[in-house]
């Protein structure tokens, strides 16, 4: 397999830029964490360093050390703010294994015990309900 | 939720310790990898930090930070050793999300198109077939 390149206008590329607005719950000079608006259940944040790569693969490493301490802080913030039983992080990279926008990022996703997660790209949620959520991780964090 | 302690007698601490033998694809003074006897696809390996934690939730920042190129590493392995359409990386906290063994691991798990995952700790592979597969991803690393 040889991945493609990066292409500076996937649509978190625009979200970095500015261009298309995000639930945002934390942001550093290296790092960007927002809702992911078809959550997989509630509270499912997206976490990205702002350095372009397409996944895990093409990363510069440094990012990559940059970036997973915010995923440990936003994992421990939603467990918090859903009261969770669990929190599942996942990362994919390209089409096979799951990624639909190609720009590294990874999924935090809080688990109940005997509460399935939803399908993946599933059904948009609601902005109100999206917002409300960010809220209650950023109280954590 | 509050996490238990960390169980110096769990299944990775034993490998880390060498009192229960792996198929090592990777280690060094932070870092082990190895393949997981229940894959869910051929190639499936776990990368584990030495230090001790339960999971992401109470890691260590910089154990973290020094863990995630090592994965980065074994997927690149991974995908060349198997010629992958993709790779999946995942990480599970707490038995609600999955997680089986209590020392933090990452799941480096190659994918093809149109063929799924076996389940999560689903059954368990010949050893020559596993001691063959490290062979194949050591060769890329």
């Amino acid at each position: 397999m040889t991945s493609a390149a990066y292409d500076t206008n996937n649509i978190f590329a625009k979200i970095l830029r500015g261009e298309i607005p995000s639930y945002k719950v934390y942001e550093d000079e290296h790092t960007l964490a927002f809702m992911d608006v078809m959550p997989q259940a509630p509270g499912h944040v997206l976490v990205l360093p702002k350095a372009a790569s397409r996944n895990i693969l093409d990363a510069d490493p440094a990012a990559l050390a940059r970036t997973i301490p915010v995923v440990q802080k936003i994992a421990n913030a939603v467990q918090e703010a859903f009261d969770a039983d669990g929190v599942f992080v996942c990362q994919f990279n390209e089409p096979a294994a799951g990624q639909t926008v190609f720009h590294l990022h990874f999924h935090v996703i809080p688990r109940h015990e005997g509460l399935a997660l939803k399908p993946h790209s599933g059904k948009m949620e609601d902005g109100a309900v999206l917002a409300a959520n960010a809220e209650k991780i950023k109280a954590e964090l």
